[in-house]
């Protein structure tokens, strides 16, 4: 049996970080990652042409300046998403081009959009960040579904048809599958709604050349062997004097363990001694969102001669949300689009061709009759990843931050958590996993013996 | 490695009922269970008198034929629970004692509360127990939670307080962590709120003579060594022409497994091939109530002497409901209450002698000071048990039903679930675990080569 100071579990930016920081700081480390792959929810793709995309994560906003600070160190560069010309919002069968704040509703859908979401921001900024439990409303909040809230305040069914876009746009889930609390807590985490569904000056505003998985893998190379692949961990055993972490293939142990994945599937490991009941309980409901993103290639990006964004929300389809995901020289033309929440749990029971008929026919409908011919098409199903099982990233549903919202990131022990769902900054984000990553290494660094 | 026709994973009642079943069609079976003894969610205890009393799962109903048939075939007894004289709703700090409909509850709150009993089970009325997904308002009543159902029909905030405790009381969980479907699901399922709640004619109508964890271990005693104690199973590998169950200590291989142990446990097994997503992702949101189950023992059950039943509501404090747990010859009293939901996690949070203090000063509020001093007192928190974490059962939030419901009892090739929480009829309950068995029993059988 080997040892290291200290064990990561996860390879992911949340993991990858946190082990960098513990070698930093002179200490020794081993990262177990279950793939035979660095970089978790991020996944480099290459299309037929050769053209690289994203299968996972692949935005930077501008004020994600964790993530942005390793893209610097390590050289890597970005471009701007293309965000030219006018976005698109086909609802009722009529697609509305728009390039103003209405989101291409009607004048009264989009006045209550923004009524709405003003009366969310300001309630969003009544949430503690740190302790969203502990926020005045917070019961209040907690008890009551984002759907049911958003009922309550319109019946406006253009302005609800939108609104059951944009969530699962942002969270993978439905509304009646989270919390308010939970959809207020997020919002603000990242800075409020425009914030998170803007492309320039928001979420989406930057994307890496080659990739985001580079982050990762630029991580592991400074960390060398002591990142282990194919090392799936099924068992902590932990004590007063240390932590023994079993894998497939053999045991590690250290002083401290660092479990970097989501909780769902933090909650899958064997511990020993068992958990406490309320970070047990905690783990056995924070679902991941469900997802399947798709790109969609042509000879060119057609749609920018019409004048297009190629931004979409598509009120009437399964494929909701499209973004211009071409590369930077425009070599050729991508559409990327998501299945998400209850279209994508619908889209997976689906051939994949009738699922790529459904993605071209909702393109086809947005973009004109050149969308009819992709010369490649790719997706990615991330509820079928045993080791992610779900993006974008775990959801609260209700009443669960107010119950177990505390045993969210408080070590047990000498385990501590990390992973995009655990940061207050940019939840569920890449920069918030940057940072959950940077906590949990100062976490275990504090405690340290010598 | 041994193999057997069929391995059945968890010996409570579910388990144990379909092993039976396999092994009266003349098949061979293995039943692996995690924990040193069997019965699951069952347990017995003897008091510091030698009285014997449950610390899980405990009373009978009429309705429940399917337990029942089990207790006659062993010879069991039983015996009614203590129903006699008047309950005590304690609100606000006043006990009002009642012998009627009322719950004891003001004139107004009464009416209020029958009013909303009625509205709820002619919803229930609607809701397929088979499928309740395809309930024809499915969607709507998923939507919402039960909280927020409540407070749109009634601003009563005696009658709130009132259903505040009785949700809990079936379900150790607060009215904002569940589904107003399958709240409505759950109570078709077991015959309106009514035979929910009620003593004789009810749930709680008859108790089992020596304790229900006996119907277990006659189960087990018939099935001899293919009872596996200490056990617990890891992996499930699964393919065309077999099964392999992996546990601690060994490997069996079968043509077909019984995976019989709650959703959430279940997911936490590793599948090879791993679980469809669907499956994997109803698993990672059916959580376990939170339940500590408190017994507490006295000379005598005095309080029938002061023309009580022993039968309570506590609308104020955590320990918020009580029955009559004393032995059939009245040897000495017993009162046995619950704290549930938030209580639970409230009450797990104290020492064991805050929690006795607390039980034992509602005992006093309701029952008089003789309460004061019991002669015993026991306790169990089956949110720490590492084979169940939590009790009564697994519930479905807001969402999950309509999402992920059709997985519930779904096999997945040749995998097949069993557990009170998979049956249609009486779900959650030992009956309702008996009879999933029974059905999973016969699935397997359906398909066994000879």
């Amino acid at each position: 049996m080997t040892s290291s100071d200290i064990v990561v579990i996860g390879a992911g930016l949340a993991g990858l970080t946190a082990a960098r920081a513990i070698r930093a700081a002179g200490r020794s480390v081993t990262v177990l990652e279950a793939r035979d792959r660095v970089a978790g929810r991020n996944l480099g793709h290459h299309l037929v042409n050769g053209v690289p995309v994203e299968m996972g994560g692949q935005w930077i906003g501008p004020t994600q300046t964790e993530v942005l600070k390793l893209i610097t160190e390590f050289g890597l560069e970005t471009f701007p998403t293309y965000d030219a010309g006018s976005a698109v919002t086909l609802y009722d069968g009529t697609p509305t081009t728009y390039s103003d704040e209405t989101f291409g509703l009607s004048e009264e859908a989009a006045v209550e959009v923004g009524r709405l979401q003003g009366e969310l921001e300001a309630l969003a900024g009544t949430v503690s960040l740190s302790s969203p439990w502990l926020s005045p409303q917070a019961a209040e909040l907690d008890r009551k579904t984002v759907d049911e809230w958003l009922r309550t305040k319109t019946d406006n069914a253009e302005a609800l048809a939108f609104w059951a876009a944009v969530v699962p746009a942002l969270f993978s889930a439905e509304p009646a599958e989270m919390s308010l609390l939970h959809f207020l807590f997020y919002i603000r985490s990242g800075g409020m709604i425009g914030s998170l569904v803007a492309t320039t000056g928001g979420a989406q505003e930057l994307r890496v050349v080659g990739g985001t998985h580079q982050i990762s893998e630029r991580l592991a190379e400074t960390l060398g062997d002591a990142v282990r692949l194919s090392s799936p961990v099924r068992k902590i055993s932990h004590g007063g004097d240390g932590v023994r972490v079993h894998f497939d293939g053999g045991e590690i142990s250290a002083q401290r363990v660092i479990v970097a994945i989501p909780p769902t599937l933090a909650g899958r490991l064997t511990y020993e001694p068992a958990l406490p009941a309320a970070r047990d309980g905690l783990t056995q409901q924070i679902p991941m969102g469900s997802v399947i993103k798709v790109q969609v290639a042509y000879p060119t990006p057609f749609w920018r001669e019409a004048g297009l964004s190629g931004f979409s929300f598509n009120l009437d389809d399964a494929l909701s949300v499209t973004l211009d995901n071409s590369p930077p020289d425009a070599s050729c033309g991508v559409v990327v689009g998501f299945f998400e929440g209850a279209h994508a749990r619908y889209a997976a029971r689906m051939s994949p061709e009738e699922r790529r008929a459904s993605a071209v026919a909702a393109l086809v409908k947005l973009f004109g009759p050149d969308a009819r011919q992709p010369i490649d098409y790719a997706e990615q199903n991330w509820m079928e990843e045993e080791y992610t099982r779900g993006c974008y990233g775990g959801r609260l549903g209700a009443g669960v931050w107010t119950q177990y919202g505390a045993a969210l990131a408080e070590p047990v022990g000498r385990i501590h958590w990390a992973g995009a769902e655990t940061s207050d900054v940019w939840n569920g984000y890449m920069d918030g996993a940057v940072r959950s990553g940077h906590r949990a290494a100062a976490e275990v660094l504090a405690h340290l013996e010598a």
